[in-house]
C-alpha cells in the first residue's frame, strides 16, 4: 500500500466516526480551528516565508506566488470563514421528505454524508482551510492533495486542524495531506474507488483535464466559464453598461466573470458606442463581430476563437443578435454551462431566456459576478459544478451530502 | 462519425427542444404510446417471436430467454406503466428553493431536465419503454443500448414511440436506440461526454463493471445488492422470522432480496431454530458462522466468501453478532450499501443501527424487499444507486433532473 492508498483508508476508517459526531463537537472543532490560526498566525506565515522562498528562487510565475502568498490579514479572513462554517446550519440529518405510503411504511429521506472526498488543488493554501472545514461540518473526511510549492505552509495548517480535531476526540485522519507529487500516485489516487467517494478538482484547466480524464471516481468540476450577458431590445441600457462593464471589470480572471456580451440590434447602434466608450476609460478591450465592429472605431474585430473563449484578462467579446433566440443559440454554441444574464425590462423575453438557456446559473437584470456561493446565500462553497449531476452551479455545505431512504415499519414484508 | 456518435449528437439536439416542452404535451404522448402498445400488441408480439426463436437457436439461457419474453399480459402492464408515469406529476420547473439574499438578488433553485440520458441494458424489452417513458417525462432524451438478442422486440417498441412523438409534433430524437454491438463502439460511447451527461448501466454485475471501468461520462449504478437483516435481542421474534424468510423468498433472484441474517447472541437459541425450521418448510439453504450452525442441524457451515455474497437463490447466510454495534461493523465490511434492516422493538437500537449504517435505504421492522421505487412512493424507478453521488437508493423522475439557479435583480452587480 502506498502513501495515497494508506491515507485514502484512513479517511474511510475515519468517516464512519464523522457521519455521527454532533453538531456542537463539529462546531467546536472549527471555532478552535480559527483561534489557534489567529494565535499561530505568526508560525503559518514563517512556514509560508519559507514557500515563498524555495518557490521564487525556482521562478515560479508572479501570478502563482500571489495565490500562494499569505499575510495576517489574509489568516484573519480565514479564521473568519472557518467561523461562519461553524455558524452555519449541519446539513446532516435533515429530513427533506416524510410521508407514508400505501404499506404503512413511514418513508423518510434524510441527508447524510458523502463520506470521503478527495480534493486536487494548486498552490492556493487558503483551499486547504477552506476544504476541510467545509467536507467536516458534513460530515465527511477529506483527503487532500495542494500544489508542493505550498507544502510547508499546509504542513503548518494542518498541524493545527489536527490540533483541533484532537482537543476536541475527533479522528485526525478527518483530514490527510499528500504531499506526493509523483503523476503516478496520483492517478492511482483517482481510481480508489472503494476509499474515495467523491474527487473535487479546483484550479487550472490543465489539472482539471487530467483529473477528469483520469478518474475512476465520481468527479465534479467546471472546466472554465465562458459568461454571457445579453442585452436585450428591451434592455434599460445604463443598466446593461453597469453590468456588462464591472462583469468584465470586477475581478477579470475570475470563472464568473463576463467574457461575451450579446447586443440585440435593435439597439446596438446606442448600446456598442456606449460601450466603447466605457471600455476605453475602464480600460478594457473589446472584440466584435463584423455588426459589432462597425459601431465603433476602438472594436478590434474579432478572430472566430474569440466566441467561447475565457479570457481571464480584461478583453471582452462582443457580438450583435437578431433576437432571445439567436443569443439562446450562441450561448448554446459557445457557453460552457457555468453562468448567463439577460437584461431586459421585458418580462416575457427574460422568461424564453431562462427557458432557453441551460447553464447552471441564469440571472435576470443582474451581473454574472453574482454566480458565487457565497453572493447566493449559502454561506461558502467548495466549488462550482457544470456537471449536470449532483449538483449544478455553485456547492455548498449541501452538496457535500446525500439524501438516503429510512423507513420505518410495523412488521411490514413483500 | 460512427452510428453512435450521430445517435446521440441527434439526442442532445432534441434535448434542448424537450427541455421547455408542456408538462401536458408530455404526458400525451405517453397516452398515446400506452394506447398504441395495446393496439399494435399483435406487432410486437409477433417481433419478440422472432427474437425467441433466434435466441432459443443460438442457446440463450432459459433465465434470460424468461426475461426476453412478453405477453399480451406483459404488454399490458407495460401500458399501465407509462399512463401511471403520465399520472405522476412533472419535476421540471419545480422551484425547491425561493428566497431573496442580502444584495436584494432573488435566488431560486428550479428543477431542469438532465439533458441526454443512455441506458445500457440486457435483453430486457419492458426496460426500452420504462427508460424513455421515465426520461422523457422529465425533458430528457434517452440513448438506448439493448441487448442483441431484443433486436426485433425493440424495433417494434421504437416504432410505437416514434409515431407518438410525431404526432404530438415532439422530436423523434427524444430517443435513439442503438444497435451496434460492436465494444470498441459502445466503449466509445461511454466517452461521449459532450453529449451525453449521464450513463446508466442495467444488467449483471459484468456488464454494469464493463460500463464503469470505462466511462468518462458520469455514471450511476449498484454493482449487487447484499442485504442484511439484523435481528436485535429485543426483536419480536415472530416478527423478524416473516421478515428474515420473506425477505429471502419472495423474489430471491432480485437486489432486494435479502442475503444475510444477523441475530443478537442473546436471542440466537431461540430464533436460529425457529429460521432452521421455517428455511426447511420454504426450501431455502441456511450457511451459517459456527455459532449459528450449532444451534440446528440443517444448517450448513458457511465459508468464509458466504458472507458479503449475493446468492441470487434460496440461499440465506447467517451469523450470530453480540450487539447493534457488531452488526453495524459486520455491515460496513460485508455489505454493498445497498439495503439493510434491523428488527427491533428498542427505539435507542434501531436508533444506532440507523446511524451506524450508512446504506442507500435503512428499514426498521420491514422486509429489504420495500428498497423499490414504487414501493417507496416514487411511482417508477430507473434503477437503483449505491453511489453517494447524486442519487443514494431508487431513482426516480425527480433524480432524472437536476436544480439549477435562476436569480433575477434589479441591476446589481460587484
Amino acid at each position: 500500500m502506498n502513501e495515497v492508498q494508506a491515507a485514502a483508508a484512513r479517511c474511510r476508517e475515519a468517516a464512519r466516526a464523522l457521519a455521527s459526531l454532533s453538531s456542537e463537537t463539529k462546531d467546536a472543532v472549527l471555532r478552535t480551528l480559527a483561534a489557534s490560526i489567529r494565535n499561530a498566525a505568526a508560525d503559518v506565515l514563517a512556514a509560508n516565508a519559507r514557500d515563498l522562498h524555495t518557490s521564487k528562487a525556482s521562478g515560479l510565475a508572479d501570478a502563482k506566488l500571489k495565490r500562494l502568498e499569505l499575510s495576517q490579514a489574509s489568516l484573519g479572513q480565514m479564521a473568519a470563514g472557518i467561523e461562519q462554517v461553524a455558524d452555519m446550519p449541519d446539513p446532516v440529518g435533515r429530513v427533506t421528505r416524510d410521508e407514508p405510503v400505501p404499506s404503512g411504511l413511514r418513508v423518510q429521506k434524510v441527508r447524510m454524508p458523502l463520506g470521503v472526498i478527495a480534493m486536487i488543488y494548486e498552490a492556493r493554501p487558503g483551499v486547504t482551510v477552506d476544504a476541510f472545514s467545509l467536507c467536516f461540518k458534513a460530515g465527511n473526511a477529506c483527503l487532500l492533495k495542494g500544489g508542493r510549492e505550498a507544502a510547508a505552509t499546509n504542513d503548518a495548517l494542518l498541524a493545527l486542524i489536527r490540533d483541533a480535531l484532537r482537543a476536541h476526540g475527533c479522528p485526525e485522519s478527518a483530514v490527510e495531506l499528500v504531499t506526493t507529487s509523483d503523476r503516478d500516485q496520483i492517478r492511482a489516487m483517482l481510481t480508489l474507488t472503494e476509499s474515495i467517494d467523491l474527487v473535487i478538482p479546483r484550479g487550472g484547466e490543465a489539472l482539471i483535464r487530467f483529473v477528469h480524464e483520469h478518474a475512476r471516481v465520481p468527479t465534479i468540476q467546471h472546466f472554465h466559464g465562458v459568461c454571457h450577458v445579453y442585452v436585450d431590445r428591451a434592455a434599460d441600457l445604463d443598466t446593461a453598461l453597469e453590468i456588462v462593464a464591472t462583469g468584465k471589470t470586477s475581478a477579470p480572471a475570475t470563472c464568473n466573470a463576463t467574457e461575451c456580451a450579446l447586443i440585440h440590434a435593435d439597439v446596438a447602434d446606442r448600446f456598442v458606442p456606449m460601450l466603447a466608450e466605457r471600455a476605453a476609460r475602464d480600460g478594457f478591450e473589446l472584440r466584435g463581430d463584423a455588426s459589432a465592429a462597425a459601431l465603433a472605431d476602438t472594436i478590434v474585430p474579432a478572430k472566430p476563437d474569440d466566441f467561447g473563449h475565457e479570457f481571464l484578462d480584461s478583453v471582452l467579446a462582443v457580438a450583435v443578435v437578431g433576437s432571445v433566440d439567436a443569443a439562446c443559440t450562441h450561448i448554446a454554441r459557445y457557453g460552457s454551462d457555468h453562468t448567463e444574464a439577460i437584461v431586459s425590462e421585458d418580462a416575457a423575453a427574460c422568461d424564453r431566456f431562462v427557458a432557453g438557456v441551460g447553464s447552471s446559473c441564469v440571472l435576470v437584470n443582474a451581473s454574472t459576478r453574482f454566480n458565487d456561493g457565497f453572493q447566493l446565500g449559502l454561506g461558502a462553497e467548495i466549488g462550482i459544478s457544470t456537471s449536470r449531476i449532483h449538483a449544478y452551479g455553485p456547492m455548498g455545505l449541501e452538496e457535500l451530502t446525500i439524501e438516503r431512504y429510512v423507513v420505518t415499519g410495523s412488521g411490514q414484508t413483500r
